[in-house]
């Protein structure tokens, strides 16, 4: 099987345009079959309290009502895919920016409502492999906003980090898949204050225990539950890296 | 040659929920390849406005500096772009949203400064018609957003009625093209209140007349001006009409 490379990138790396340009000449310098799919930091927050639209988080989860939806909409769909596909353009990679709604690529379900109405978030039901391999195979690279559909006209917010190990998952049936996490961190640290305290390798027990002991807390969580479910589910290969580092393969290896 | 059709649609029909409903319905039922081409309506000015951006025109065309920029991009590529998408898929037409960026489809040069500064606004150079010919080839239906780049990185907006008059002259070479200007009027009519005052054929010499008399003013000059200029360089038929009659061809025939 051909080797194929999922980058996510998201936090200060999306929203800082030096960050921004450094990943993509490192994504630029990748070989081989390769996607992008991207979060979109807090430009989102900050463009909704500009509209006057209030940030409504439970348990550190945003609530997507119609009208963050829109934002997130426009930011991640709109402005910061297009200047990612703009800024790989220039580079001769041949992008094309893409939501879940484009090509269908991924469907998804509105999350029911239990105890916390979500709002307008998408729970992933389908991923369409058969066109992101059409699109592969001509050379395409795809870049990914986290916006899915529910096949009935409805777009949905879907976590970026989800999005990159469903497809990744999906797609493990037909490429050896190297999916990595990108952001401001060279890896998972032991003192986030230290980057000498990198992990290099993380097995689920060990995450386990740090989980515990909260050693890894907070955004991590969700990051590596998400890895480490690729991971049992075919992927290949799973890093948690910065976006220094996309090209050598260094960082948190999860095992 | 086979046949394309390529509907441009701007103005209230895409900022009105219902009569974009509509209009998505229709181009459903439009058989063969077809192609999509959206403006923004006054959604980007709206958006603006709550931004606290003033929106500069001079001479009825829109001044785009660096934050009207990321406001178009917002509202056109993210926005509008999407929901269009979504909507089509919910009819089972696969649609793929694009900017000019993506895949390279539409470069553009920044318009030079003389007199008026347009700021961040793309005369179009080149229009990559190969990759758009993969795409229909693969039964995928474009919908573009007007927005190009140039080539090093930077988005810029471009009317969507050159946009869609340039792509349509570009792919005059492979398909014979049926280009649809639509907006909220059954065509171009005589008495602006009377929708039975439409004219159903419209050559350049009448056009000019009307033009001097007045009776055709405003945003049709640069549509007329672009159909006509697409109708000299190969595209077989240009039609002014409205979201009810894309597919059944009535309006008014440029000749």
């Amino acid at each position: 099987m051909d080797r194929l490379t999922i980058i996510k990138v998201g936090g200060k790396v999306v929203e800082d345009h030096q960050l921004l340009e450094a990943l993509l000449d490192q994504f630029n310098r990748i070989s081989g079959y390769k996607m992008l799919v991207h979060g979109g930091g807090s430009t989102a927050t900050e463009i909704a309290r500009k509209l006057g639209i209030e940030t409504k988080m439970v348990d550190g989860r945003r609530i997507t009502d119609i009208e963050m939806l829109n934002v997130v909409t426009m930011v991640y769909g709109g402005l910061v895919n297009k200047n990612i596909v703009a800024g790989l353009q220039a580079r001769n990679c041949n992008a094309l920016g893409l939501t879940g709604a484009d090509l269908s690529l991924v469907r998804a379900k509105k999350r029911p409502v239990k105890e916390i109405d979500y709002g307008f978030v998408g729970d992933v039901e389908e991923v369409n492999s058969r066109e992101i391999r059409l699109l592969l195979n001509e050379n395409v690279v795809p870049v990914i906003a986290p916006l899915t559909h529910d096949g009935k006209g409805q777009l949905l917010n879907t976590n970026a980090d989800t999005m990159a190990s469903e497809i990744a998952t999906e797609l493990s049936a037909y490429y050896n898949i190297f999916l990595f996490f990108c952001f401001e961190k060279k890896g998972v640290l032991l003192d986030e204050k230290d980057e000498t305290s990198m992990i290099y390798e993380l097995d689920s027990a060990l995450f386990e225990k740090y989980k515990e002991t909260g050693i890894i807390s907070a955004g991590m969580i969700p990051k590596l539950e998400n890895g480490f479910r690729a991971k049992r589910k075919g992927v290949k290969e799973v890093l948690i890296t910065n976006h220094q580092n996309i090209a050598t393969g260094r960082g948190t290896r999860l095992i």
